[in-house]
């Protein structure tokens, strides 16, 4: 049996003008994907009335067994979602009495006089179900049609989510019982797209054809998901996972939702190693990076940002004399910063960058994206790589950013014992 | 004249399975809004071809003079957007010899071998156009058919959006010169927005009903967005903005597309100030928003990152005996922690933020959540402000971060000469 299909609706023209950036089109993504759903599509939306019945008639015109939409359930002018769907399913809101005297007391209790809007939010469907909001004013909207299910939910991602969580999930847990499909994401840095798909070229060949392999490039490295249908033998499956783990195993960082920040303090928690960083050009994303982790004050003692000369004087210990004669865009200041906010905060390992990321500070033998990172420790260790990203500031702050991650895990890497597997 | 209609079209299902989280649809709302375009749908569509065949063929048959689409550009199996766009359109991809000739030199260039899969990149369309591509490889395809516009575009934001600039938006901008309605974005800071809705009441039932005002909160404060359509008179948009400007100038930081940190280095620059930070909680997302902004070198010096207590001892001065007595999570420590880098670096003016992000680390009377953020300079200026920010680990960071920048903001804003205006 395929994956039942499903068709997300965002609606919202400050969706579509860009004025607020949507969060409910990747929540609902990924939770319908893990309960087994084929996600045919996910559009966005203006407020707009013909163009809302024109996407709500051809939604109930494909094969999606689940129409879900957010938003556009509030008590203003431009909230038509419940009507719309109401009109497109042959359906009639009423208020329930019922619904709207606990609208009524949730505003009584926290000390608010009831407003006449609440009559809004207390309209049920007749030939549908309403799900209780329990952090909003909206209810969710439930219909079922045939082997169909339609849901419309509230727009603001604390409500939907809530929703989701405690009624709309275990209902369609229930109704679909779909299987979820075989999926697996393996993390791998240190090596570009093109090299990781020669490592993997031989292996995709031998690949079942029920099997599907995706490349997600990004600037810390290349994961790979794999995916095959609920009807597959389990056990192929797991087979062809440790095939893809020994073929990836010296860049494998991790499985899953795991960032390369999290593999980088998992790492260090392992060796009992502590962490300090000194940035010049990454300017205190590095840092941010790790303390983002929960747990990161286990193994991260701090760092500096050292983005004036003076600071890396100051703050570092950098010797003037090498500022002046190398350029603060060198491998020699790359490794004192390093070694000097190592020794200052008495961390196992010292990690800088040093770079220019633009717009101007270039030079034609140091051009903009020039990058030096330094890595000092654990124990002897000591390295220095020299990078020229291109892009604009934001892209050479980021990927530098990343690549000092990928030194780094690289670096803590190579001190486990040869046995050990990622 | 209605504005022209575009609709967007992101391609892949690391997007639809929620792998990946889209960037390029906000971007594209926003940029195609501010051209003056109305945009009828964002889709979001996997890599699966009698969807994407489907999609284009009713992107087709709508009124919308421009498609556009980000994404299945690569060199790999699932990379459909060109060949589907050709068949759609009647044209097909033929490989350049000069452009190939480039993409190799390019490789080289950068000491690669060019690789056999740069054919995938050179091709252009027979009765169509490649745009260069100036930070990837793969350019960006156009074509023009009666009245309507279609463009693809790669998926990764950057390439995206170095495209959109130097190529697609001024042609667009060419080709339609489309009136823009008149739109303007105020940005406050320091103001709920149920204070700010207050402040504006008596002006918006004033307001002329072909304005609209739309109210998009942050966590850096309220921003508002004010519309009206491009038939109206030039000189009565501008005397509503120049109420809404009188209205909200204690608050307003900036207008148009200006951060927060973009504000407060203007500041700084107008009156020779230098800044420096000294992060707990934050862990480097202070400093990180600041040296974001280009040019940020003239006055940020630098910070530190003093997330174990052995760092706010090493590196900022900070008393052991008042992290002893006080706790890190104090107003003392923070005032002492901006103090201390603020002598270290001599900066004019030096802020820090010491919290608990969660999830452990609460106590009955520090919760997770408390966040002292305090600020020393310019001249004797000292506060402290303390803060219990509700959310996970992530939204308590963010939440800081902000508020830092909002205290600071206001901070500097009360040095200014008093008759002097945002």
């Amino acid at each position: 049996m395929p994956a039942p299909e499903a068709l997300v609706l965002l609606i919202g023209s400050e969706l579509t003008e860009g004025r607020l950036r949507d969060q409910n089109g990747f929540f609902l993504s990924q939770e319908l994907t893990e309960l087994g759903f084929f996600v045919r599509e996910v559009r966005l939306l203006p407020d707009e009335p013909s163009l809302l019945r024109a996407a709500f008639s051809e939604a109930l015109a494909t094969p999606a067994r689940l129409l879900i939409s957010s938003g556009g359930l509030g008590h203003t002018s431009d909230d038509l979602t419940a009507d719309l769907w109401a009109e497109a399913l042959g359906d009639v809101l009423q208020v329930s009495p019922a619904l709207l005297a606990a609208l009524e007391e949730r505003f009584r209790q926290v000390g608010r006089t009831p407003l006449p809007y609440l009559e809004r939010y207390a309209r049920v469907p007749q030939r549908g179900e309403a799900l209780p909001n329990p952090v909003g004013l909206s209810p969710g909207l439930w219909w079922e049609r045939g082997l169909r299910v339609i849901v419309a939910l509230p727009g603001p991602p604390a409500e939907l989510r809530a929703l989701w969580q405690e009624a709309v999930a275990p209902r369609l847990r229930d109704r679909f019982g779909a299987r979820a499909p075989f999926t697996a994401t393996l993390r791998t840095t240190g090596l570009p797209e093109s090299r990781v798909s020669a490592l993997l070229a031989e292996w995709e060949k031998r690949l079942p054809s029920a099997f599907r392999l995706a490349y997600n490039p990004s600037w810390e490295g290349v994961s790979l998901h794999l995916h095959a249908p609920a009807e597959i033998d389990p056990g192929l499956f797991e087979q062809q996972v440790q095939e893809l783990r020994r073929l990836l195993a010296p860049y494998l960082y991790g499985e899953g939702a795991v960032s390369l920040a999290e593999a980088i303090l998992h790492l260090c928690r392992q060796q009992g190693y502590t962490l300090a960083t000194a940035e010049s050009c990454t300017g205190g994303h590095l840092a941010a990076s790790l303390v983002d982790v929960p747990g990161a004050s286990e193994v991260f003692l701090g760092g500096v940002v050292s983005y004036a000369n003076s600071a890396k004087e100051t703050l570092l210990g950098v010797s003037a004399w090498t500022l002046a004669d190398k350029g603060a865009v060198s491998e020699e200041v790359a490794l004192q910063m390093a070694e000097g906010v190592r020794q200052r905060l008495g961390a196992s390992v010292g990690v800088a960058t040093t770079g220019i990321a633009g717009p101007t500070g270039g030079s034609p033998d140091k051009p903009v994206g020039t990058v030096w990172i330094a890595q000092v420790g654990p124990g002897a260790h000591r390295s220095a790589h020299r990078f020229i990203f291109p892009g604009d500031r934001q892209t050479i702050i980021q990927r530098a950013t990343a690549a000092a991650l990928s030194l780094l895990w690289r670096g803590l890497r190579q001190t486990l014992p040869q046995t050990s597997e990622a």
